[in-house]
């Protein structure tokens, strides 16, 4: 797998987006859209992926879209109040890993993956805000497959940012994003295809 | 009419969206709410507004708003083919460009006024890029009356940024706004007050 460097596509310069409170960047063809589709056929095969239930007004359902933790053994996650142990690293992810902070300049040392089987898969509107992240933390997101529509809303001003995420792009969220800013990525109802991310976390070590 | 120092809200404080090829300030709060009322209420009732109409396919149709155009005898507008001279200066309004070229430090000396009766006015996806206006041109909006929302979208991209445009806000797009971005006032059929705006540019004089 190889990043494309400046000199292999004018897309890949970064694209910046600074918002009051947040700084975004985007590099729409980060990985060339061969080694993208390559990545996201074999994460989708060969992870164990899981469709997590949440409860809802006393009712049992599936979240819409399906998960996998990874990362250093010291980082475990929270969700809908349930710890998990992160799986160890997938050694594509693990490459991965080490260009992504190299490229955001920041440590690295685990990641949420989320595979969304078409537009009817989605993720509401969040913050990265678990407290094990820090107080303003750097998440890298690479997509993987269909283009989807991404939106950050401001929590009290209202103003909303909607990026296309294309196939191979990241997209780094900075600066006090995930104090002041949602995000979400809506229903698509007319995409069939299916998108793959990997959002890029650090989870400083115990002392 | 007074407008409101830092001293006097911390809202009058800018917020700034640096985008790929564009740069948006935001002063929530440019005007103080009751002399923005008043504003509204004396322009809409003293200015000569005309409803223009436009030929789409073959068919005349008014546009969904009303208009009036001011500024300096040279400051002639071209809309739909017609070229429109422009009103004389309104008092008010000629107090408040100066104001607002104080603020943004540029020359201003004509202005599109647009008046939105409810939500159901609105004004489509465009650039101001007329070549009058010079090839970066810097436009300031003034907000008077309901919120309404307001949208950027990339040409090529199709990144969309969307703003809250409160009563008393002044809304400035500069960088290559015009030349890579396109912008629209949504309909909004929830919105039933109106909505006055005051859109600043500058043409060059004639040599």
């Amino acid at each position: 797998m190889t990043r494309q460097t400046q000199s292999d596509n004018c897309k890949a310069v970064a694209q910046h987006f600074l918002l009051p409170e947040a700084e975004i960047s985007l590099w729409p063809a980060w990985l060339a859209e061969p080694d993208a589709e390559t990545l996201l056929t074999t994460l989708a095969a060969e992870l164990s992926w899981r469709q997590e239930q949440i409860r809802i007004y006393g009712k049992t359902v599936n979240i819409p879209r399906q998960q996998v933790w990874m990362g250093e053994p010291h980082c475990s996650y929270q969700y809908s109040g349930v710890r998990f142990a992160p799986s160890s690293w997938h050694p594509a992810v693990q490459q991965l890993v080490a260009v992504v902070s190299n490229t955001i300049n920041r440590p690295l040392n685990c990641v949420l993956l989320n595979l969304y089987a078409s537009g009817q898969d989605h993720m509401g509107w969040h913050a990265d805000n678990e407290p094990e992240l820090g107080v303003a933390p750097v998440i890298a997101s690479l997509s993987l497959g269909a283009t989807r529509r991404f939106d950050l809303q401001h929590r009290t001003q209202g103003h909303q940012l909607q990026l296309q995420l294309e196939n191979g792009s990241l997209l780094v969220m900075a600066g006090k994003c995930q104090q002041h800013w949602q995000h979400r990525l809506p229903k698509q109802s007319r995409v069939a295809a299916p998108r793959l991310n990997l959002t890029f976390r650090y989870i400083a070590p115990p002392i």
